[in-house]
């Protein structure tokens, strides 16, 4: 891809089929990611209920990395509407295998990052990952995020091994 | 209440009132529950298709207490429908102030843990704690949770102050 753009921004309702592909996609293609079925498998109608409620949210964001007119990569941030957590935002990334090593989930965690520090309600940004998935562990670290538990029997593959997940978080202030 | 018995069980249909109304209370009676207000604003319908939809699952279980004809506690476990944190049962409990010093959070956990060890699916507990509830602590260390990481800023409360808060977990074998 190294002639093509990578355009970062707020998911807009026409993004809501190549975001629907694109989570079946990833959940498919890797064993990596930690999550429930129900949300890898979301319809179209669907996407576009939940890209809706991101974009009335003051306090949640789905950000989209699109490669032409391919919608390839995914940081979504949620948080609680209201409440004693809602200064606390929950990251989920995921870039389609085949644009892996492009630093494409950097630009996505960059754009989150920037948004959280601007959003002037989030000062807690947190995510889960597998301790096996080093390369992502590094990066997160590379942005500031530090490691604060092992959850172990976090996640379990396919195979039914059971597998340490790290749950990290970043101060926003 | 030395003259009253404590009925556990799981929560019926008939039980969305009394559990609809325990939420708001706890929440307004306390600040050591971590939650979304959305969460504790339940309608006596939301309440309904809840109590259903854990009847309904083979992984998750909603149990109450009950003192004569009132529902004075509560303890969920939620856990993905499917995916690979399936066998993840997240616990959140909660008991009316007055009933408070009764013992009554122990008996729902006994019963949580006893329900958990038998469903053949669940192979973790975890929940999260605010670190200055040293009371509800060191219960659940009683019944083998132990601190596998600590949030910071992992609650706020209503005063702005922010909190640290444990993430807890016990193994299911």
């Amino acid at each position: 891809m190294a002639e093509q753009e990578v355009v970062i921004c707020e998911a807009q309702l026409e993004d809501a089929s190549g975001l629907a592909k694109l989570l079946a996609q990833v959940t498919a293609e890797t064993d990596f990611i930690t999550s429930d079925d129900e949300e890898s498998q979301m319809t179209v109608e669907e996407a576009m209920s939940f890209i809706q409620s991101r974009q009335l949210s003051d306090n949640q964001i789905c950000l989209v990395a699109h490669v032409g007119n391919e919608l390839v990569g995914v940081l979504n941030i949620a948080a609680a509407s209201s409440g004693s957590i809602s200064h606390i935002g929950d990251i989920f990334v995921a870039v389609a295998k085949k644009y892996w090593g492009y630093g494409l989930g950097q630009f996505l965690m960059e754009a989150a990052i920037d948004w959280a520090e601007h959003s002037g309600i989030i000062r807690r940004l947190e995510l889960t990952v597998q301790k096996r998935n080093e390369k992502a562990v590094h990066i997160y670290e590379k942005f500031g995020f530090r490691v604060e538990g092992i959850k172990e029997r976090g996640a379990r593959t396919k195979d039914g091994e059971f597998l340490d997940v790290y749950l990290m978080s970043k101060l926003i202030d």
